[in-house]
This record gives C-alpha cells, sequence and structure tokens, in this order.
C-alpha cells in the first residue's frame, strides 16, 4: 500500500496501489525537437506554454519538465522553465537532467515536493543525485540500469532496483520516495521486453512494495501503429502493478486505454471518470448499450 | 504448455499458453438479434454468410455458432448452419448452444474437432454434455457456475472450474481439452470484476494447467465507449494468461489491443502479423517512426 505524493505548492498527487494510475506528461522535453530545444535555447518558451495547456487538456496529472539542450547552460534553463510552468500550473513536476547541477537549480526554484528524474544505480550518480533528493526532500525516479549499462536480464535490473532503494535509505530517503523504473526496452529487438517489465513491476510490488514508472513509448521504437502498442502496453502494465508513466497524453488512444485499465483494475470509483469522457461522445461505431446512453444523456439534457 | 487443438476437416487452431491469442468470433447467434433469428428460423441464411466473411476478414481465428432462437427447431437449425458455415470457410468453430440435443445435432454433422460451449458444473450438465464431448473427440468449454449460480467469490469459481476438469477426466476428456471460461462480471456492477478474472486466468493456467476463454464483452455491459474497456481488458487479460475469447472481431480497438498484446507477449514472432497488418496503413496522428515505416515501405514498392 505504498503511496508516493509528490506536490505543488497547492496540489497533491499520490502515486500508489490503489490509486488510478498517474500520468506523467513528456512532451516538454527539446531531446529529439530541434525546433523547441532552438526556441528554448533563445528563450522563447511559447511552446512550452502550448505544451503545458495541451498536456493538461489530455489529462496529464505530472509534467515532466526537460531542457536538456547541447551547448545551452542547461541549469538556467531548466529553472527558468520550471518556475514558468508553476506560474502556469498547479501540478507537481519531474524536474528531468542527466546533469546534477540542473536537477539542484531545478530543485532550488521549485514550490512543493518534486520528483527528481532520475538516478541510476551508478555510484557517481548515487552519491551525487541522492543527496540532492534528500536536501529538498523531493522523490526520485531511480532507473534499474549501472556502469555495466542495461541489463536484458530483469535478475539484474530487479537487484539495481533494490540497491538503490537501500542506498536511497541510508540517505534517509523512504522506499516511498523512491519510483522505480524498470527499464522498457523496444519489444520489436527484445522479444520478451514485454514479459520481463510486467514481471518485475509485479516483483517491485509484492517484493521492494516501491511504486514504478516508465517511459513507455520505448516498447513501440520502430514498429508501425506504435499507438497499438503503447496503448495495449500501458494496460498491460497496469494490470502487472505498474502505478505511473512518463508519455504523451496527447494520443487518445493511450488515455483511453489508461482509463479503461483503471476502471477495469477498480481504481475508478463507480466508473465516474470513465463516464464523465465517455457518455457525451461515444466513438463511431457505438453499439446499443452505447446508443441507450446516448438517448439516456439526451433525456437527461431535455429534462433538466 | 497446454495446446488445446480445434480442427475443420482440413484446418487446426491451436488455443495455448505459448500461442498467439484465438478470437472466436461471436456474430453467428441469434440472441439479441431478432433479424437474423427471424431470417434463420424461416431458412433465409444469407445474413450468417455475410457475417462468416466479414469476421473472418476482420481476422477471427474460429467461428461460434449459436443458433438459440425461442419455439424454433434449434437442433435443425444448428445442424444447418454448421453445415453452411463449413461448406464456406475451413476455420474450426465453436458449437453453441444450451440445448443438449442441439449440441449433439451439431457435433454429428460437423466434420473435424469442435469446441462445445459449453458444460456448467451443474451436475445434469455434466452428465449430458461430457459423453458427448467423449463420443465426438470434441474440446469443450467450461464455465464455472453450477446450480448455486453465479459466485462473486472467485474461488468458487476455481473450485466449480477444477470440479469439471476432474469431472471430464472421469470421462476420458484430458485437461488440455477443456478450455475453462472463468466468468466476467459487467466491472459496472462488480467493481472487483476485472481483478477477479486476471487472478483466476493465472491461477487456471499454473494450477489446472488449462487453457481459457470468456464472453470478453460483458464486462463493458452498461457503459459508454464499451469498445474502449473491452480493449484494455482484452490486453490486460491476456498478460493475466488468458488465451482465448469469444468476442467480436468486427471492433477495430479490440483487434489491435489483441495483436498488441500477442507481440508484448512475445507471441508474434519478430512482429510480423503486428507489421503486415500495419505497416500500409499507418493510422492518423501517426508520429515519426511509423512515418519513416512508410517511406521505407514506399522504397521497397519503387524498387520492386
Amino acid at each position: 500500500m505504498t503511496d508516493t505524493v509528490i506536490s505543488s505548492h497547492k496540489k497533491e498527487v499520490v502515486i500508489g496501489f490503489e490509486r488510478p494510475f498517474v500520468v506523467i506528461g513528456e512532451r516538454i522535453n527539446p531531446t529529439g525537437r530541434k525546433l523547441l530545444a532552438a526556441e528554448m535555447a533563445a528563450g522563447d518558451f511559447s511552446r512550452v506554454i502550448t505544451d503545458v495547456e495541451a498536456q493538461l487538456a489530455a489529462g496529464a496529472h505530472m509534467l515532466d519538465v526537460n531542457a536538456g539542450i547541447p551547448l545551452a547552460d542547461e541549469p538556467a534553463i531548466l529553472a527558468e522553465t520550471i518556475k514558468l510552468v508553476q506560474s502556469l500550473t498547479d501540478v507537481p513536476l519531474s524536474i528531468d537532467s542527466s546533469i546534477v547541477a540542473a536537477l539542484e537549480a531545478g530543485l532550488a526554484v521549485y514550490k512543493g515536493k518534486a520528483l527528481v528524474n532520475s538516478v541510476t544505480g551508478e555510484e557517481d550518480r548515487l552519491e551525487a543525485v541522492l543527496p540532492l533528493v534528500k536536501k529538498y526532500g523531493a522523490a526520485v525516479v531511480a532507473i534499474s540500469n549501472d556502469e555495466t549499462g542495461i541489463s536484458e536480464n530483469p535478475e539484474v535490473r530487479f537487484a539495481i532496483a533494490k540497491k538503490i532503494v537501500e542506498r536511497a535509505a541510508d540517505h534517509g530517503i523512504p522506499a516511498s520516495d523512491v519510483v522505480v523504473d524498470p527499464l522498457v526496452m523496444p519489444i520489436g529487438a527484445v522479444r520478451t521486453a514485454g514479459r520481463q517489465v510486467f514481471a518485475l513491476c509485479h516483483r517491485l510490488q509484492k517484493e521492494l512494495k516501491v511504486n514504478t514508472t516508465c517511459g513507455a513509448s520505448n516498447v513501440s521504437f520502430g514498429l508501425p501503429n506504435r499507438n497499438g502498442i503503447n496503448a495495449a502496453f500501458m494496460a498491460m502494465a497496469i494490470s502487472s502493478g505498474m502505478t505511473s508513466a512518463i508519455t504523451n497524453p496527447l494520443h487518445a488512444e493511450i488515455m483511453t486505454s489508461i482509463m479503461g485499465a483503471d476502471v477495469l483494475m477498480g481504481h475508478d470509483a463507480d466508473c465516474m471518470r470513465w463516464i464523465s469522457k465517455f457518455r457525451e461522445a461515444p466513438p463511431a461505431g457505438a453499439d446499443g448499450a452505447e446508443s441507450r446512453g446516448r438517448r439516456e444523456t439526451r433525456r437527461r439534457r431535455a429534462t433538466t
């Protein structure tokens, strides 16, 4: 029953085993987005504002903020972006960088309890990032690779996750503030990638009692209809115990799959979120029961 | 590693733990389809022919055939429908009736090894249906309810499934020829319905070592966007070990979810089924990788 609380100055989001799945919007990230990178480096944050609004409208519960731009002053840009995003929304943020100084600059300006993205099992990362997480009272994403790289052996990835959780405890960070990313490999390259993650999510919940997250889109790398694979993956990961993901909420298939999985896990009380999202606009090809729903909606409107 | 082999006179379909998921098309069923019922009772099978073609085009691996029409001569109509369907296609069939005489009439004309749908844990059903299954060398769907009705307690449903498997063995029918339906209740009414089925599928595979099936659409009864719930359910059920379902292959979301789940379970070798289905027609909103796939397809065409 582990709950990981992330907050802004006035809003909490709780990642937990018996909670609705938490979607962390991945869009504010210049990696692979040349235009956004150039704009952010030049101090133009208009696209960041659009990305904030679009992701929230699509149902993101948190936003990941990354400012990884080659040759730019990443700590300064990340801090500026975080201040901007927090002026626009009160959803909690994940502060995303591979540069420790950028994480610290972001944490220094962040209002609330952030999710630091991320620490790995590499010794130098552990000793640089965990003290920061402790100092700012944050939570942290723990990525299950180390100096030896990403193992294809899920036992090794589990052992690294366990090591990070233990090391966090040494720094005074409870397991409830460590969200493990079991690492999702492309299913087109590693046939067992899906089942590895499903088995790891199960073990991480049962044995380490930690919440989990992942960069979900990676699983479909190189395949056509990526959203179709990603949507199935999310539902399967949720049924295996995954409790959050850093993903693109603008893809409707993925959000529908996540919301449907919440219903099927019993995490959408009385299906109210599902019903309020879909009762007004049944999709094309709606069957008899949906037509009834539509008629009922019309009737309700007619009488109110 | 249980394999359930179902066949027609010239084609085998194998339901199994390490096999692609088997979709049994549910459309040839007059229940709730007044027009089809009236036509079939009057000897007009034109809609059956259309249903066969549409379901096969949509990717069904087997077809369920039901002729349950009130006041009609169900055994005669079921036998006639089966003969017709077997003249149209060589996919194996599931012979679906609650009337034992109709099951026998269907089995008598069926060419191959059919899937009998179904037997329950009720004493009179067990003693009427299992001898038929044995006599015709068929396989059978075992529905986990009995004289006391459908229990909301999954322990009770598991115990009934176990009883049917044991009773089948007494009749000389191996567990590999029993496909258990753990019973899917509407999630809108029973909040734990999803997790019950997922847990049961896991146990049925690990402990009873049997294949599983279900009437999947039931889970979304009464909710809007039923296909969205059904699609998430299928992916989650497959990751829990479900190996077949009686469902409507005409809903693209459901078939895409099943195919995606097969990929993620490692049951679509080299993702070839996924790629051949989707590389020609990426959906709207396709991202960069899909565009690359499309360009590659164009290039291949240009050079061949």
